[in-house]
């Protein structure tokens, strides 16, 4: 079932470390299907090179696994909840890619310091508190609770990507291909931002009629980027 | 029309990640034909791997699209006010390589503190200030016209590359090949001054005799480097 | 004698340039066949690209050579006090993998800042004190004791990777493929630990709580990671 | 001539790019063969990928060159200065590494930070003084002496390298092999010094004793590491 969606999802998982964003099996990329609701996730702690699309693993949204021999990623619970809370999301994407996760480490969101941040993401990438010992028992699901609830009345799309206090990153998009892009986005603004704030220590945000602009070149119906307009 | 030069421009481009400069789109090379006007430029938003020299765009000097089936390059306007104000340049390049573009972000020049900056850029990489809300309206024409204000008095050809705050480098040369070239000495420059002043936090710039006699040993009438003298 | 385990040092060992964790011949994988008593090692100063499987060393206990043409590593005597002491381990690793020597050149151990550290490691990794002058004349046997006597009464699975202050690491597990899996985490969570601290200089470890969580996820009776449970 | 030595001039070249110490042309590798008192140097400004054996350059310790077509490296008379100054040395590097020339241009000294740094060193890396606006007249031959002149009275061989400020390094060895090793460990030992500095601001070098078990465990006649002894 869902082969072109299984292969999709496959094909996303492997350019996690084509672009350099895991190291073994840290990461994992995830697709819906939403007229079966229906999800593919990678399986749990299985090599990259031996992945295979078959080897993905189809799930519902309460959590059952609807078809595949492997468990599927542990991450799981935390995908399931932001396909659940928003229906515009079709890819996520988890990764400890090392810039963003230090920026997790460090508790801090990440402060829009110029154009590259601008293009994809509107505003900070926001940093999210680490769970109470409480939530812990249900660790994955009240990650994705979390993240839910910080985006329940802000754009999803406009910001796709978040970090976990003392975790790491999630990323989403339209379909996992984008939520992958998204994610070495993530990875190179991180990069670009601790390296920056060691150049200029007293180094403020972007001017936010500079940020306003370079979303809107690529996002909204003004938009001029590209072969699509 | 313009064959060569596309393939020239094309090979260009596709030295930008084969020198570790872009990530995704993010970069765009081009080159002029002084005798007829036009100039050559990489389509917008277009896969490196998908690049092929008939995908290049000829662009006139007024901006109206020569020959072409896809969109130029959005960065074209700054490309063009360029090459308007400079009859000197041949080539220019854009990306967002990340040490040039941390630098950019900082809002700070970078100090000449070593000979390997001496040998191609003659004093500090100058880094312009961000466009105001007004100049944002035409954004890509606005950020060509400040570098060529800023250069109006100065020797283009000494500081072949620039930093636009918020933003991130510009660099040229006298054709795409060397513009290139400068952009890849700018982001190793843009690197070591970053860990120098991590090393030495009170680090001066290198001595005015030492940047002279550098620039001078590989520029103007008594150079001695490489084989053509 | 023991092929199967000279094959399995040889393949670990290859593992370490593969993962980027050594320059030239700076680094050393050994496994134990605890059945027999001896342990294979690489032998000394040799290039990755000249090691066979046959160029291995065999040792005995005691640091007596049982069998090979080439003088064993230089670091045998290491190895050789931490089978002797964790009758736990079968594999160890020692590299001067760049970040986790440059943790150990500054004399810090690692804190733990998040659940990348966490899954593999409990709590921070240690940073062992400088030989004494006395010390040193037995340079690589008491550099062994000196770890051994650390974990005497700690648990050697549980931090599976220790600093030795002024030199570099050792990591280990039960047999030498967990034991260079580990000498990779330790890698990047010393890389990752050293940008968090650069972008927060306040931060603070990981709460306890998560530690906990993330540790018993991975390990012991109730672990629910990957495909084994 | 000397075609065997031109043969080990090319290849010790070669090594430059593998290493990944060179960016473009910036960096060269000579060899002297002391019987005949002439060395063979890369020529100035050739790309790696064009370097033939044939391509050398011979030269005479009084900068006649004795056979070649191209003119030879412009730091030529540098590695002219150190072979008449110190005869045991056999080859030579120079390079733009980023690592060493950030040390250089910090202007500050190398100092033993660990065992990495004194299995091949003794003591600091040294970073000499700039030279004088006078002294620049003859760039490349002053940088030769002032290096001489440091050396005057220490053992090259113990220190095989050096920085200069606001320049680079250079490393020598008995034979061209040797010297590009050596510049491999320099930059290896810089980035690892500056990451120490940067994870403990007040580390201290490590202890002399130390530094003399190391740097005698592989030198002079107790050495015990590799397979010659």
């Amino acid at each position: 079932m869902l082969e072109s969606l299984k292969k999709q999802v496959y094909e996303a998982n492997m350019q996690l470390p084509a672009h350099g964003l895991v190291t073994f099996t840290w990461g994992n990329v995830s697709a819906i299907d939403r007229e079966s609701g229906l999800f593919i996730i990678k399986p749990s702690g299985v090599d990259y090179d031996k992945l295979t699309p078959e080897s993905m693993v189809v799930m519902d949204l309460n959590m059952n696994k609807i078809e595949g021999d492997l468990n599927p990623s542990s991450d799981t619970a935390t995908h399931c909840q932001l396909y659940r809370a928003f229906s515009q999301i079709g890819g996520i994407v988890h990764t400890h890619s090392p810039w963003a996760t230090s920026w997790a480490q460090a508790g801090r969101a990440i402060p829009c310091y110029g154009t590259t941040h601008a293009d994809y993401i509107y505003g900070e990438i926001p940093c999210l508190r680490c769970l109470t010992p409480a939530e812990l028992e249900d660790y994955e699901a009240n990650t994705g609770r979390l993240i839910a609830g910080h985006f329940k009345n802000l754009d999803v799309e406009a910001v796709p990507c978040v970090l976990c206090q003392n975790h790491g990153p999630f990323a989403w998009g339209k379909d996992a291909h984008e939520a992958v892009h998204n994610a070495v986005v993530l990875e190179e603004v991180a990069k670009m931002a601790a390296r920056c704030e060691q150049i200029n220590p007293q180094v403020r945000p972007a001017p936010q009629s500079l940020q306003d602009k370079h979303y809107l070149r690529k996002h909204g119906p003004n938009a001029y980027y590209g072969q699509s307009h």
